[in-house]
């Protein structure tokens, strides 16, 4: 099945190329007659750009896209210089990708496989981030040998996660060597962004896991997650630099080359939708802490209002229920911890359940929840006390399955010319 | 878990639900302060609206939304009745919800369920259409009985699907008695409208398979499916009655209830991109009979240029391969059918596969690829030749797998005050 050198050659293609300069100019620049209609104005999601290089990677404090593609892999190779050589290509590629241009040039010959899938030729920017992690196995110690001679580079505060209560992990949606998180403003841009790089690395690297998620809802309002409830009310201030620099980013303490960096948690949640569904309203109120529609804290009256914990009703007993959600994930719960969080929700349509409650039916339903996704200068003060808790007390348990888990370290911005971690393996 | 009678009552719902009236003036209302950022305006494609009541269902000649959420359900109850009331039922809710309003009222007491999920909320109408559909087993004798006395209305056109060279159909995405279709310019509002139609049903109803799906793009240029090439380019037009009428609506002459409605036929088609990804581009293109960038027949330079399939090259062999996707799928080569091709790209992560080409490795890769929507006149002059073609000639079935299929016969268009299907129930 390979090229059949009788046919003719591509002249269209070719004609297109020569004409349109589609390797130079970019996708956001192709359609010939179309172009004005595609000319980048700050309202349309799909022309808007996010610079890639800088102090910190994009896509943490980034104001969130609508879509991500969120990705590990297992490295295979056994040679540093590979995994340098990867991640300097991978550079190159999401700093190009990141500005609506293809991975690499189009000007391919017929009988090359082309660099890019080209499915999103014509589609734009859209706003596309691509960040990059590290997860323990760079750094692991693989039959007595120093896998990268990266060993004595582990930050702390990478640590394995614990296991938590309940957590039903499976193998095939929980850890990785590498991780690469792609948001954008289209589904099509974010998954692109990760297939190219994916074959940037095949035989080097292998996926693990692969995972869709999506971000409903109007520009400047709290998006709700799936279960109806507003997400992210109680997010510290990403326009602070004081609140970032002391909950997001790592201070380099532990290892010089995390300065700047921020470690992230990331989570596949199953919620069961048909037996939250079925629930009233005023239970599902009480196992957030909030007033669905409005997103107050129960008893107030608006999204933002503070959230009192220590409020009682007449009778004494708090107003916001010992087991909420929002009391136990809150940093007066937490010795002030909080973490940054900017969770998807994901749809990947229905599978075969046994429903853990009665009539306990077993039946197809929907394989659906919640990308958790947690930025953080440290998760041993931010995730993993904070999950402890919920995982053992909090009343949405009931309704959440924590199918998927993996930790990265990801590393600071990168410098034009340089790439991605570059402080790791230069120092 | 139940509610807890000692709490208090919820005033900031109720305070919300009083001042706001969103019961009354729905979804795209609510929002107080930022209404004014969400007026609908004509550009914005989470204000859009399309129309639930007229002489055909929406979404089969409605211009393709972003996103959608197909559903198939098998019907549980052997009561006529039940079905009638789901019937009316989802034309109510479905009559709302494609105008920004919630499923039903939602100023519902703390100790009653809500009617809707409100994951939507805010979010706006996003030009949501929601098309039904019947299948076979709506029509079935079980046991020697005629389910809901309908067998003697089942359309001929409504044919059971034959079985297609290659083929790997799973029961759990294929099949079902009732259809639904939901596509918005917003994932989270395809899926909560068939979200809130399934959970009307529980008992009568039970969920078969549900599947969510994207398109990428500019609005005005032809979407590009995952592997890269333009997919819709030689649809008949949705712009003229006379095709319209001849390919896609149903005339009734073999079941008058189905007059002005259509046959649709879902088929759930798994890409094994990483295969497609390491194929040379000029190989590519011969799969397809068309360049990849321009989207042009192979020989030509613009999309819309004619194909020629009797072209050939200077030895006299074709310029579009005997086996290409577009020479085998064209009406030239099918006795003039066509069908009305209305497809989303799917995404559903990874899984584990063995492939199916050397090495035959055995590794995590994509789970996505095309849910493919055809609506035409009638399946036995459409899809099923055209598809019986493919299955045994096209190239790219080395890369295409179906792993599920449904057929359904979509009613007409709903009168006010009347239901989905009524024709059929009182005829």
């Amino acid at each position: 099945m390979k090229n059949d050198p009788s046919q003719p050659s591509s002249p269209g293609r070719r004609g297109f190329l020569k004409a349109g300069g589609v390797a130079a100019a970019g996708f956001a620049a192709t359609g010939g007659a179309q172009a004005a209609l595609t000319r980048p104005h700050t309202d349309d999601p799909l022309a808007q750009i996010e610079p890639f290089y800088g102090a910190h990677q994009a896509g943490v404090v980034t104001p969130q896209q609508s879509h991500t593609y969120v990705a590990a892999f297992d490295l295979k190779t056994e040679q540093r210089d590979d995994v340098i050589a990867l991640l300097r290509d991978w550079t190159r590629a999401a700093a190009q990708m990141t500005q609506g241009k293809p991975a690499g040039m189009l000007d391919t010959p017929d009988d090359k496989t082309a660099v890019d899938s080209a499915d999103t030729l014509g589609v734009g920017p859209a706003a596309l981030t691509v960040t990059f992690g590290f997860g323990p196995g760079l750094f692991a110690t693989q039959d007595g040998k120093d896998r990268y001679g990266l060993a004595s580079k582990r930050p702390a505060a990478l640590v394995d996660l614990p296991r938590f209560n309940g957590e039903q992990l499976v193998a095939e949606k929980t850890g990785g060597d590498l991780f690469i998180q792609a948001c954008a403003n289209d589904p099509q841009v974010a998954f692109h962004a990760v297939r190219q790089l994916a074959r940037m690395g095949y035989g080097a690297i292998q996926m693990r896991w692969g995972q869709a998620g999506f971000l409903s809802g109007q520009k400047g309002q709290t998006p709700r997650n799936l279960m109806g409830f507003k997400d992210g009310t109680n997010n510290p201030s990403t326009r602070s630099a004081a609140q970032m620099n002391q909950f997001v980013w790592a201070n380099g303490d532990d290892a010089a080359w995390m300065h700047g960096g921020t470690y992230t948690v990331v989570r596949r949640i199953r919620i069961t939708l048909e037996h939250w569904d079925r629930m009233e309203l005023g239970f599902q109120e009480q196992v957030f802490g909030r007033h669905k529609y409005s997103g107050a804290p129960i008893g107030r009256k608006n999204e933002f209002d503070a959230l009192d914990l220590g409020a009682q009703d007449k009778d004494g007993n708090p107003v916001v229920a010992e087991n909420a959600h929002v009391r136990l994930s809150n940093q007066a719960t937490n010795d002030g911890a909080q973490i940054l969080r900017r969770s998807y929700s994901y749809n990947d349509g229905t599978n075969f359940y046994v429903e853990r409650w009665p009539p306990w039916r077993q039946e197809t339903e929907y394989d659906a929840g919640l990308i958790f996704i947690a930025h953080q200068s440290d998760p041993r003060t931010g995730f993993i006390p904070i999950n402890a808790r919920l995982a053992k007390f909090d009343m949405m348990n009931q309704f959440t399955t924590h199918i998927g888990s993996a930790i990265f370290a990801v590393p600071p911005g990168v410098r034009e010319g340089s790439f991605v971690g570059a402080g790791l393996f230069d120092a």
